[in-house]
């Protein structure tokens, strides 16, 4: 018998670090308010002075009622627009850089929505990134700016810095251990949020949570980053110990569930996808455990990113297709993919019969 | 593309048939009204008697009280005892000849319960070889028998014939079809029962449906045989018709389920007898429609068998484990039983789509 690998826990909890900021332009009304004109006119204000900004000559921009059904879904797939910018349509558009680390949304609910996004922990890098970004654009676009309060913005949750910055985090060995809805219970006491994959009211689809900073209003931005970090830290060893209480506890359990995991991705001839993410989720889960020979996190989130609807859609000749086509088109899809990966290798330490018997 | 494999629907619906007739000795009280040293006298005649009989002379033959827990299990799980004989222990016991075609239950509710049983469907021919024991015992022991009401036994519901007829079917389309319902109404209405896996009260699992005669007065063996005979040809067409509904009508949805199967089996760390059962009987469905290059029925039916819970912890040191422990063994033996076993191959017609696009 081999010896057990002892596996290693890297450092690929934390998916992505992301930070948005609100601005608006004095003198005008926010989107919420504005007649389509005002909107046509704000726009026509922000989008080239985004344009025009250092870093940002080379963006993709496009007006939101030049984009197709599948083209918006995209982008939310690729959290580079909202779900809600993304049923905008004349007056709204997005400008993104080549890098896809920054986006702004104009006239989602406030006049520029500019988020950073990176993967992996670097909140304080995106800060620094969007934070840089926001400067070159309030030195050509008058802000919409309180010296008593901060930033104004549409929504009263976001006056102030106008900032949320948050995290996306893997988390399945402490949903695996049930333990996830005590973290959620600490962060939110903390007054972070825990939300979904696709922001606020979405389910935490393939174990992945987003933690975010709740309030906007006294506090600086450095005060809010730092405060996040070191709670996103903390779930970060919580989701450590829980992977390493797994393999010690009950390393069956969670091997059972990544070579399921692993035996469904590589046969189904159907599948959604929310089983999908889910599914990929243990995948990620057992790249982690080394148990893989010829899978990586890439290849696995390279799948995520394509199997969801509208990517899918987009690959597959950008056609409209029913769910149940959909669901056809992901597992072949997923089962081209892992034709060449074999199974996972386990080293199960033997029974305790089977010890003793020796 | 290849072209997709017309597949053939093989005979092998019918996974077994079996015939026991109840026979008791005049003069004696029945099993349930004997005291234990009247059930002692009736096993002391009967026992030698059937151990002599031509054909018998090989046959193993075990009190009940000298089996452990395992080795009764195991005997119910090969279907050469019943749940209820298993819970016996002095004053009962088993006659088995060496193909295990031939089983002589003492003292269960009769004081003799005997059985032909043979794979597929060979009704009349597992009838002549129990006809021939019951002929040759009938000339040793004295048989209670009436001339108005024939064989006399413990239950009225057997008083007659004392004949039991009944066939295993496998139908997993007429279960992925969910017409399974309708079927079984149907035969029911026919004076005939279905059952599950073992029998009376217990679960069609492995989609595997026992089909019985429940009348045993009034008509003639040939009678009774002719008639289930027919219901179960009947059935088996039903099955047939709906594996090609299956292919015909939707296939990504019965190759998912194959699939699927095949993926969690050669997979998984954990699993039960129950859900091995039912996706055993998947993969047999897929051997049925030709997508594995390297599995057999006879592997499938092994497996099937030796996953079973006694099975397992005999042919494990004989030793007795908790469920959780049996899971992992189990799930262990499968993988190790499907390493070599490939992927099916599916054939799937192209969507209208994508037809439309050529």
């Amino acid at each position: 018998m081999s010896t057990p690998r002892t596996p290693e826990i890297p450092e690929n909890i934390v998916v992505s670090s992301r930070v948005r900021l609100a601005r608006n332009l004095e003198g005008h009304p926010f989107p919420g308010w504005a007649k389509k004109a005002d909107r046509i006119r704000i726009m026509e204000i922000v989008r080239p002075a985004v344009q025009l900004v250092e870093g940002m000559e080379e963006a993709y921009s496009q007006s939101m009622d030049n984009l197709t059904a599948i083209e918006k879904q995209v982008l939310v797939e690729c959290h580079l627009v909202s779900r809600e910018h993304a049923a905008k349509n004349v007056g709204s558009a997005i400008v993104i850089n080549r890098e896809r680390t920054l986006a702004v949304m104009i006239n989602e609910e406030d006049h520029m929505r500019m988020q950073g996004i990176m993967s992996g922990f670097r909140l304080k890098e995106v800060y620094q990134l969007i934070d840089q970004l926001d400067t070159r654009l309030s030195a050509k676009l008058p802000y919409a700016f309180s010296p008593r309060l901060g930033y104004m913005t549409a929504c009263p949750t976001n006056v102030g810095t106008g900032m949320r910055a948050s995290a996306m985090l893997h988390l399945p060995a402490l949903v695996l251990l049930d333990h996830i809805n005590k973290i959620v219970q600490a962060v939110s006491k903390l007054g972070l949020a825990v939300r979904g994959l696709y922001g606020e009211g979405t389910e935490a689809l393939g174990n992945l949570f987003q933690i975010s900073n709740q309030t906007t209003l006294g506090e600086k931005e450095d005060v809010i980053l730092d405060r996040i970090s070191k709670v996103i830290a903390e779930i970060v060893k919580h989701e450590q110990n829980a992977r390493l209480t797994l393999l010690e506890k009950n390393p069956r359990m969670v091997y059972d569930h990544i070579g399921r995991a692993y035996g469904i991705l590589a046969n189904a001839q159907t599948i959604t996808s929310k089983e999908t993410m889910n599914l990929l989720s243990m995948l990620s889960l057992g790249i982690d455990f080394a148990l893989f020979d010829d899978l990586t996190h890439a290849s696995v989130d390279q799948l995520f990113m394509d199997t969801q609807p509208a990517h899918l859609q987009q690959n597959h000749n950008n056609q409209k297709l029913v769910p149940e086509d959909r669901d056809g088109l992901r597992a072949d899809y997923i089962r081209s993919r892992l034709t060449s990966v074999r199974r996972p290798r386990f080293a199960i330490p033997p029974r305790k019969d089977e010890k003793d018997a020796h």
